[in-house]
């Protein structure tokens, strides 16, 4: 694979002949770049083209994890999303923005790969767990080979670093995104043993009412920037109900069986 | 740290300073070795005891894992279960065994944590994740300092060879051990978008018919052996109703927001 030469040769150039590149989903695992795979640090290592997602003039986070390993610009290309500020995810018009983003930004790396350069999406947590990336896979996959690199998730790293199990014996864990509705989260809280609240933004005081709901407020941990600089790990009743940054989450640890 | 060494020393020639060692997770993730992480091989590496449970008369998966980068055997500890057939979990008399057993185990490794000797414990997927290793940490974790090193997860190893994202936009995901009974297993399947169910062996009949009165057999896969020699990836409804391996699970991928 010598890709990293043919990135700096226009499109037309490449021998009519190339081999397709592969697409490659790699997870970039909670943060700490030590947690990456070992299958990872070679994909990244080798792939002539590094794909990362960010908000418009920000590094993203997937690339920041990537910082201790990654010293060659020429090999990188950041997407924007289109919007910094969040709008409702399922308006009409974010939808079709988001939508016209991802066609776009697989037709660039459409490019690549008919070129026959490996391009490699570097994905937070694990690729196929509510990754940006399955929005490229959907686009390209049935044109392309793909090779997904599973990573470890972002609440690994935060139970973890929390310091607590959390599903122990027969325990059923359920994982919420924060931006459903209060009576929705309320409802698949109760009853279940271990949790995780997921994508907390601005949505701190509804996860709060549906744990209370629920009967589990008492247990609940939050955690922020789990593995990472900056990493904070209070019980929930201690954490005030201003916005949560994007990598926080909420943890209801499990009290299963314990021989 | 120079433990390898001190291995060949009996306890009693241990110096009265020396420094309490460290009790070691080491997340060995789902199967494929490529999927260790940078941080699990460096203490697996430097650890002068590396623990590893077994049935009796077997090697452990978790060691098995560890195949491409141990050689050397003086360092390993296996750690047999009481039992090779399966009782009921809640029986009383599993339950003592298991506790006596686990309460020894810890007595054997704070011999060598006492004695400034660091003690690693290979444990699948993610150690906080239904780990074994959670009931020597409990036992522990109060007397010697702890690291628990996080891993990927058995089922992002199942869904990423499944070739199939789990959970897209606002997706539930349940995760469910399918010793539950079916009534359990399928009032927590009615309403998730995404579903895990593992620890099958004997049980995929009942979770077959959990499934079908959530209306989610359909869209269920059956993964064996994800990310490893023998792997196998059937629509369920192709997986006949025998016993499932230790290394299998059933997975229902989230159908949500997708622009």
């Amino acid at each position: 694979m010598d890709g990293l030469m043919t990135l700096d040769r226009p499109e037309e150039d490449a021998p009519a002949h190339a081999v397709t590149g592969t697409l490659y989903g790699v997870g970039m695992g909670p943060g700490d770049p030590d947690l990456l795979t070992v299958k990872a640090l070679r994909v990244l290592q080798r792939a002539p083209v590094l794909v990362h997602f960010c908000k418009r003039g920000r590094r993203g986070n997937a690339r920041t994890i990537a910082d201790a390993i990654l010293r060659d610009p020429a090999r990188e290309m950041a997407l924007a999303y289109p919007y910094t500020t969040e709008i409702h995810p399922e308006h009409p018009d974010y939808v079709a923005a988001l939508a016209a983003f991802y066609d776009d930004a697989a037709g660039q790396l459409a490019d690549h790969l008919g070129a026959g350069r490996d391009v490699a999406i570097l994905s937070e947590g694990d690729p196929f767990f509510y990754g940006s990336f399955m929005h490229l896979w959907r686009r390209l996959k049935d044109r392309f080979p793909v090779e997904v690199v599973p990573g470890v998730t972002g609440m690994s790293g935060c139970w973890t670093r929390a310091g607590t199990p959390i599903t122990w014996g027969d325990d059923v864990l359920t994982v919420l995104p924060a931006t459903l509705p209060e009576a929705v989260l309320a409802e698949r809280l109760r009853g279940t043993d271990a949790a995780v609240v997921m994508k907390l933004g601005r949505h701190l005081p509804k996860v709060r009412a549906a744990l209370a709901a629920a009967g589990l407020l008492a247990r609940a941990v939050y955690v922020e920037r789990g593995t990472m600089a900056g990493e904070r790990v209070i019980p929930l009743d201690r954490k005030p109900d201003d916005e949560a940054p994007y990598f926080s989450m909420v943890l209801v640890p499990g009290e299963g069986r314990r021989p």
